[in-house]
């Protein structure tokens, strides 16, 4: 293992966290709230200690995948205790396992909290609890990539850690570049929203903290309603967003090189439509008889489909109170996730499409055993070690959930067993609520400390497509060699 | 395809299904009952039919793992029909929807039922439905294999095709001796619990019916109470032979062969016996305040225990009101299954051991990227196509679990999320009650025909292990060619 690199990247995150700290220092003094000077005093801690613990010069410039997982695993880890301690000394969340829970919900951006009353915190607080989803969407290595000099060919590996999807495609030759152009995509979307939010009327605050919620597929809010007391015309505008958040961003990148023919030609972004469209379309059929008009009943179908299929978790309604079929279809959907290669969660579409295709090849195999038959995506054919890992990622998701299910049912004896399935899926995915009594209109306060850590984790290793945190607790990885 | 040994192995099962009506014909009259005549007639009229239906001569002796899938299929089907028909006739089930479900139920060891009132049921009809259990828990074709005289090269496509687990070994290099073996293992391990219960002071006719019962690992009892009522010494002896048949059968045939040090080697048999042993103890603590004294608790957890994993669904307890934990765990062995080679259902003890090697293999992959690492099981390494299906198998097995769960929601909008999710793992995986409204004190007549048939297909292709009940249902399948 080479820590001296280790101990080089986890200080630039230190002093990162430090410098993310200055903006919700700048909203409170613009509110004239006292929280504002934690902030800033502990972004000139976080920016002193980070430049202190950097190591005076890098020995050995080894640096292979496993060196890449554990230091994204740390990285995230670091990030979120870092990021807690405001909220703590704020005593905007005075217990410090909330509020982790509440940091390491908001990097991962899955959403879910422990809040009873959102409006109570300050606004500094909203708005560094919001401003995490943003970092943590695009992802904090990346973002280093983008805008710190570094040397060495680490690069992809640290990128490869970190990014949602089986496989990691570098859109131009240098993996400086694709960062940036990966970021500036983000931006300019993220721009986009909340000028678009400005003009529907939506005050500053909300559109900011809304449009960082969206773009990382997040889904705090800033209200106890979540998204329920916005106007219809502000909630079509998320709409439109956290459905565009989840689309590969190779898509716009073609879209800015003008090769728009490209992205009609990505297999897995036409099945992230198709998907979206048969559930809002079978899901208003299923709710049109609770809403005065069909309209009414397919905008906030399409509100809440996108919310949970980009693993936002923003809601206009309290979907637990809907029928079965379209309760059900959202649990399904919240773990089929988004397209790979975007700001949200799940199991990522290109995964299921694969192994989609490959189970139909195993029985066509069987109707000609002696034809060749290939797994094929976007008209290329995929080797059988992506088909491999593809399936072995799917085991070890189904491993770690079933664990962390069964391990809560220990702690947790006074929840139903929907509440508990619905908490770690939707931990898990990175989506935020659940149903039953983890339902949008619901918090995760009211469990155990040990079962917010065990959904901590889940949250960790979703965001991180469980590698890296996985590898965090395997002995063998911290052994010399 | 070729239609010509189809119709003849079809044939063959009809006959066989006239033959096997000749039992509860007999258990009726005993009884005095009048429907022993139904049940005379009609094995009459399917050994007449049978025979009839018999093609002249066989055109071709070509015949693939093709054939072998589909004519399982068929087989199974015909069978669950032809065995339905003497239960609606004799009015012990007069919807014939009911009578479907209870046998297709009782042939695939599931051991789910739509009956109010067992007790309510004539001997003669209560015999039967135990007695498919026997016959569903080694398989139709492999009796017929076993004891039918039939040329050609395709006995080994057949037993693949009906047989449960990941792979399929002869114990004897010719087939027809395999199968013969493994019946009289099965017969004589029934017969030694079907003495034991007598000694234990049973009436031969339960005795008989739940020996039935366990050695297909299915389930139906001939009291409303399901095994409550026996006595601790019964509930005992049941507990062993349950759990004795979950065993892979290969064992058996080693220690008749004086061969028990191989059954050690067999890490399949090892885990299942550490997967019961860490559930009943766990379980035990879980729920040892509900009971007088730890030694009941244990008693009941372990039947329990070994009624799930084996997918018997036996019950001396309404476990529906355990805790959480217990309740989890028993859902989690569901999916988890017995031993491949045994006449129990579920994914299957080696699958589960297999996709755990291949994850940890993938982790030290990272650890160490240029060390060559191989799965192994039993000092065997397996090949990849062998860890390929076993992925593909899952991935469909998940993907038939969603689609079920997912229709029934739209057919079932009176049930909770939990009894529907129950309801398709327990019949899925050949288990019988499930949770909640599906509970081990409930029944599945409440559901929509809809929804029984969703079941029915869901308990073939648990049985028969997906692909042949996929391929029927597969076009390009029925093409010429």
């Amino acid at each position: 293992m080479n820590y001296s690199i280790i101990r080089k990247i986890l200080a630039v995150v230190i002093q990162f966290t430090g410098a993310f700290l200055l903006l919700p220092a700048a909203c409170g003094l613009i509110y004239g709230e006292r929280q504002a000077f934690t902030y800033l005093v502990l972004s000139i801690v976080y920016l002193a200690i980070g430049k202190l613990a950097e190591p005076r010069k890098i020995v050995d410039q080894a640096f292979y995948a496993r060196e890449g997982f554990v230091v994204v695993g740390l990285s995230w880890i670091v990030l979120s205790v870092l990021g807690a301690i405001p909220l703590v000394i704020t005593k905007d969340i005075p217990s410090f396992t909330n509020a982790l829970f509440e940091t390491v919900s908001g990097f991962t951006t899955t959403g879910s909290s422990i809040l009873e009353n959102v409006e109570g915190l300050s606004h500094t607080g909203l708005f560094w609890r919001s401003f995490t989803h943003w970092v943590g969407g695009m992802g904090v290595i990346v973002f280093i990539l983008a805008f710190l000099p570094m040397t060495g060919g680490y690069n992809m590996n640290l990128m490869r850690a970190e990014s949602p999807g089986p496989t990691v495609g570098k859109l131009v030759p240098k993996i400086k570049e694709t960062a940036k152009i990966l970021y500036l995509i983000y931006f300019g979307i993220t721009v986009s929203e909340i000028f678009l939010l400005l003009i529907a009327r939506m005050p500053l605050f909300d559109a900011l903290c809304i449009a960082f919620g969206s773009a990382g597929t997040g889904g705090f809010g800033v209200k106890n309603s979540s998204c329920a007391d916005y106007s219809m015309l502000q909630q079509g505008i998320i709409t439109v967003f956290i459905i565009m958040f989840g689309v590969n961003f190779n898509a716009y990148f073609f879209i800015l090189r003008k090769k728009a023919g490209e992205v009609l030609k990505m297999s897995e972004v036409k099945a992230y439509f198709g998907i979206i469209a048969f559930a809002i379309i079978t899901i208003t059929a299923d709710i049109y008889k609770m809403f005065p008009s069909v309209f009414q009943a397919f905008h906030h179908a399409a509100f809440q489909v996108g919310s949970i299929i980009t693993t936002t978790g923003f809601a206009t309604q309290d979907f637990d109170r809907w029928p079965q079929y379209s309760r059900a279809l959202l649990v399904l959907i919240m773990f089929c996730g988004a397209c790979a290669g975007s700001t949200g969660g799940g199991m990522k579409v290109s995964r299921i499409l694969i192994m989609y295709k490959t189970v139909y090849r195993e029985i066509k195999k069987y109707l000609h055993p002696r034809a060749v038959t290939n797994v094929q995506m976007d008209g290329k054919t995929m080797d059988r070690s992506t088909l491999h890992s593809v399936s072995v990622y799917l085991s070890t998701y189904m491993f770690i959930f079933v664990v962390s299910m069964i391990t809560i049912t220990v702690f947790e004896n006074g929840l139903d067993l929907e509440t508990i399935f619905t908490s770690v899926a939707c931990t898990f995915n990175n989506i935020g609520p659940g149903l039953s009594k983890v339902g949008p209109t619901c918090n995760f306060n009211m469990m155990q400390p040990v079962t917010k850590y065990i959904l901590m984790f889940d949250m960790l290793a979703g965001r991180l497509e469980l590698y890296p945190m996985l590898m965090l607790f395997t002995p063998a990885v911290w052994k010399k060699g």
